[in-house]
Formats: structure tokens, sequence, C-alpha cells
């Protein structure tokens, strides 16, 4: 379809419908009897009940199946820092999706603040009618604070997609194309160029599952301790990743990797970058809609299985393989926290949709609008929590 | 039903459907196609139009046809301070309400914290998810402090149901009752018993609407220019009412009545006090489920035209009447303030719902369910916001 045309078609949707969520009705109210039952007198007693023991709350109202999809606007896709109303149309989006692919009620708030302390304090007070907190597009490295506070100071599971999202994805598809390249997470070498938000979570969750060579590169430079320039978090990853000590960029660390992530820009990898790399690279060019080195390109440079942010090329890595998924399985076990643990469970559990059989180069990841996925990261995530659960019982 | 029964079929009803309101999608989200338009990467031209015009949000999303239904849960029903969590299902009901009368998505938002600063705040940081405000069981006189910092600094409506929606309907019901004993609104004396939220919206929009003879009575005795006990609210209308500066409680000032109007607590009027009232009087014992004096008791001693907020007497005073249609109207006309206009309109709308010939002692005021009402008080509400812009055009 031609572009402009295709804008066209998405304001007048949108228009047509006054946006994409609305709030609806689980019961009749169409009688006396059914108002005396849902509203005034009879819902007295629930709220009486639920006054005696809060935990019934969860039973009692929509808050057991309700996340919060909270932002403040500041990194809205690639648009950046488009304030709170602009982010709106994305956050319903993701409600959208919220519901289609997991059943989960998921109500967008756009805050007009973009104070960490504010920001923590609202959805601090907004709990109550929360059972989880999906943090999304708030800019690094803000994104962090409010996140592990978060984390710490509510007693409902806090997942900040651009992180832990992603990071999964990655994971899940990294985990099937090491098998078709014939590779071990704990031989390979891997590069990540981007050291923000995505970069940085993508590292942690990689090195937790077993990954032992990592290095991440930055617009400043290459991860390295000693390093004056790098941020706390950076500094916390340097200590543990580029074992080897290599300085400079892309450039330099791509030399003999076997693995390069892209969260970073459109075009900064070229084909020879690709040719600098071990045998039967894997290329995952994730910035969206145009990646750091187009699928024809790598692949004409020797890359063996290549994966984008894109759906009109094969092995689209997208977020929306893991968060409802992980919602619905933290939901349903009632988690305080969603732990690298679980994270892990769930990306096996994207992974293991694709059967020995089917796994290809062109095929290391599931079709984002595959609804066998987010049954399966439930799943995953729910044995998890058995699994825990089963080793405190016996410890 | 037995009252047992009632209580178990209200748990079981909450427990199956798990809550009341859910988050649906308006649009269909089935496809690869459908999804990038109400996704990525379509969505980004929807973020961008609205970035280049706000504005453009009511009409874009769902914030054009959004209410926030906000609380602290200080003042659930009759059950008191009873917590976010446990005001919840009360929220909810509010809900399934504005969408069956009046097409208008509303979310509850339950705040844990009883800070009035902190909720101003954390109110002002979500407004823009919202096109208005329906505050909700907040205790007095934090409410007052909340409402007018919030009509202040929103550019969006903000409206008290417990006050405002209280003293509509009740000016509704008094404006047709009036007509059904002959007597105006310039010469009947009025005695509200009760001077907190609801006892002092309702003086002030009596007094707005041009009710002359006004006496209102608290806990500590009779509102009177000069008493010490007053807080700032009740030193500002007893400088507007109580003219014949009586003194002493119910008792004293029922004397000569034309009009009760109870928002106090069960029972505490008699028999004794309608006798002392003038003849044809008018009781609205608005305790709730149990009144300041049974209707029974009230046409025995001689009352005209009796409402309660119980559905099992005629003449039900309930807020249902007001809210759906006030918020409808105010959607549709953008307006940025409820005005007092507005809210006068509202109320002879629901009063006209009931024509001259139905008009009796016994129906004052429509049916709760009756969805005639919010039509007309919406139409109402935008007739008024017209003749104003009509008035300011021809100054």
């Amino acid at each position: 379809m031609h572009k402009d045309n295709r804008k066209r078609e998405t304001l007048d949707l949108h228009r047509a419908y006054r946006g994409k969520i609305e709030i609806t009705s689980k019961l009749p109210v169409d009688t006396e009897e059914e108002l005396s039952l849902v509203y005034t007198p009879g819902v007295a007693e629930i709220s009486k009940a639920i006054e005696e023991n809060p935990d019934e709350a969860d039973e009692l109202t929509s808050k057991g199946n309700m996340v919060a999809i909270v932002t403040d606007g500041t990194a809205v896709l690639g648009l950046g820092n488009v304030g709170p109303k602009a982010a709106l149309p994305v956050m319903e989006g993701k409600s959208l999706l919220f519901k289609k692919f997991a059943g989960i009620d998921a109500f967008p708030i756009c805050l007009n603040t973009q104070d960490p302390e504010e920001i923590i304090s609202i959805v601090k007070a907004l709990a109550p009618t929360f059972s989880g907190i999906n943090l999304e597009d708030i800019s690094a490295p803000r994104c962090f604070e409010i996140e592990e506070r978060l984390k710490e100071e509510l007693d409902i599971p806090v997942f900040h997609d651009d992180q832990h999202g992603t990071a999964i994805v990655v994971l899940a598809s990294l985990l099937n194309a090491l098998k078709v390249v014939k590779k071990t997470k704990q031989k390979a070498r891997v590069v990540i160029n981007g050291a923000g938000a995505a970069g940085i979570a993508i590292a942690e969750l990689l090195l937790y599952a077993g990954f032992s060579d990592i290095t991440l590169v930055s617009l400043e430079g290459t991860l390295r301790k000693g390093e004056a320039w790098m941020n706390a978090k950076q500094k916390n990853l340097a200590e543990r990743t580029n074992h080897d000590m290599r300085s400079g960029g892309l450039e330099e660390a791509i030399e003999g990797a076997d693995i390069f992530i892209g969260v970073s820009a459109p075009g900064v990898m070229n084909k020879e970058h690709v040719q600098k790399m071990n045998k039967d690279p894997i290329i995952f060019a994730l910035a969206n809609p145009i990646p750091e080195i187009y699928p024809e390109d790598a692949w004409k440079a020797g890359a063996k299985v290549v994966g984008t942010g894109r759906s009109d090329y094969p092995n689209q890595i997208n977020n929306l393989l893991a968060f409802p998924g992980i919602f619905k399985g933290a939901l349903s076990k009632k988690v305080r926290n969603i732990t690298p643990e679980m994270k892990i469970a769930a990306a096996e559990g994207i992974a293991a949709v694709i059967s020995e059989n089917e796994l290809s180069s062109e095929y290391v990841i599931p079709s984002a609008l595959n609804e066998k996925v987010a049954r399966a990261v439930a799943r995953a995530v729910e044995e998890s929590v058995e699994d825990r659960v089963e080793r405190l019982a016996t410890c």
C-alpha cells in the first residue's frame, strides 16, 4: 500500500472509532434487581468482604486481571519525547494486544510528569486498582530507577517492557539460532550494539542465562572496566563483560564475534562488519523500521541467521511474543516479582513453540500473531514459579 | 429476597465474573494488516498528529469519551473509610452506570493516599488520559479543597458527585414537588439537616436557583452568622442562610418549614417534627438505606410529598439521574467546567421528563432506570452551553 494511503487509512480508522479501547460491563444491568446486586445496596457486601480481607479484591473485582500500562511519553516508538497525549494511541494499541493474546485487561496511564520521584509515588498510589504494572516507553536512565524502586516498594509485579520484553524475545531467538548454527551459549562471542535500556537488559539476561562472552558498544565507545564516561549501570556491566578489554567502537568489537545484536540506529552495520565476524554469524538488527543492516546485505556478506523488528522479513523479533504471556503467568500465580528465572523460562517457552523439525535459519522465532505463544509463555512462567515453590519446600 | 441469600448472590456474582468491568477493543486486530494500522508501525502517524495538535487526542484516542472515577475510599456508601481496595467494587458499579446510561467509558482510580495535596497532584498527572474527572466518596472537608483546586488547575471538567449529583437531583425533585403543593421557591422555607458535603452543595445550588429561605442544621447546631464552631464553608453559607437567626437544632429549625431535606442519619426525624411544619410539607429523607423518617410515618404525620434514597418507595432521589447526562453533555460540548447554570439546566431537564399530567405527590422524580433521563439531561446541559456562547457572542 502507498505510504500516504496507509497514513490516511490509519487516521480515518482512529477518528471513526475515536480510539481503540472501551470500558464494558461483564454483567447485565438491565433491571432494578440486577442493579441492586452490582451497585447499591448489594455492592456494600463486596466492599465489606474486601475491607475484611484485602486479598479478596483480586477475586471480587476487576483488579485481579487488570494491568496498568504506564508511560510518561518520553521514549515513544521511534518518535522520542512526544509527551503523554501523543503516547496514548500507542498504549491503547498495547492494551488491545494484552486482551487479544492473554485475555488481560490493560488500561493506559499516560502521565503528565517526567519526574522519576513523582512517577514512582503516583504509580504506588494507583496500585490498589491493578495487579501488575507494565512500564512503557520511559527514557533511560530514568526508567531504571523507576522500575527498581517500584519493584522494591510494590507487592505486584512491575515490568519495563522496553527492557525485559526485548531481552526475553532476543534470548528466545538466540537459543534457536544457536541450534541452527550449531554453536553454544558458553562459547559464542556476543556483541551488543547499543548500551541503553534495551542493550543493558539484554546483556543482563544473557549473562544470567549462561552466555559468558559479551561485549557492549555504545555511541561513546566500548564498555570496558575503568572507562570514565560510563553510567552506573554500564560500569556495573563492564565488570562482567568485555573480558579481553577491547577498546574503540563496533569496528573493533565485531572482529571475530559470533552474534551481533543491534538495539541502536539505522544503517550503522555494514557488509564489512559482517565479514569480520566468525563463520555462520547471527545478526539481529533491531532498529525499527530501518534496521542496523538490511537482511539482503547481511545475507550477501555471509550471515547465517538474520532477525529484525520488521514483519516483512523472516525472524521478526517482536516484544509482543513476550509481554502478554509473561503477565498472564505472573497474574495467575499472583507473583510479587517477575524474576530472571521466569524471564528465562519465558524465553525457552517461546523458543520451544518451534519444533526441531521446523527450525531453520529463516524460522528461529514464531510469528508475532501466533496465538500459541502467549499460552506457552504463561505456562512456562507458571512452571518456573511452581519449581521455585517446590525447591523452597524441599530446602 | 432474604438478606443472607442476597448477600450470597452478590458475592457469588462478583466472584464468578471477577468484578464487573473489562477493557475491550473497538476494532478488530486479527490480521497482520489490522495490527499494523492500530499498533506499529501505523500508530506512529496518530502519535505524530497528536504531537502536532494535542486537541486531536479527543478525536483520535479513547480520551474524548473517557472519565476517571477517582476516590481515596474515605467515605464509601454508608461504610465510611474502608480504603481504596474496598472502594473498587463501588467504583466499578459506577463505571457500568456511566456506560449504560450515557455510553461513557469510565475507569475507576482508587488511590492509596488520603493526602489532599497528593491526590491533587496525582489527578493532574493522570489528566492526559481523560476528558473528565468524577470525584467519588471522598470525605469532607477534604473533598472541597480537592475539587476546587482541580477545577482551577485542570482544563477538563471535575465533578464531585456526592456533592453536586445529589444537589441536582434534589433540586429536580423540589421543582416538581413545589408544583404538586402549589408553593414557590421564592417563599418556601427549606431546612437542610446535615451540613457536610452534600448538605452544603444542596444549599449552594438551591440559593443559586432562587430559593431564598434556607436553614442548615448540623450535629453541632444550626448554621448561624457568628457561630464559632463552623468550618469555612459553613461560615460562608451562614451569611446567606438562616435569616431569622434561629439557634438550637432540628427541633427549633423545623418549626414552620415547608421543605425538609435530610442528608444526615437514620431516624433523626419523627412525626412531631413533621407536624410542626407548614401545611403540605415536602420531606426528602435521604439517609440510606434507613432514612431520617420512613415514608409511612411521614405520610401519617401529614407529609404531602415524600422522597427517599430507596427504590422500594415512591420518589427515589438517586444520583444516577444526574451524573451520566451531566458528563455526556459536558463531554459533547468539551466544556472546561460544569457551571451552576449547567447544574440547574440538568435539574430542570430531569424534572421535565415528568409531564404536568403525570405529576403527582408520588411521582415527582423519574425512575433511576428511565433511560430518557440521561438524554434529557445531556440535551439540557448542551443547550445551556449554547445559550451561554450565544449570550457572550451578542455582548
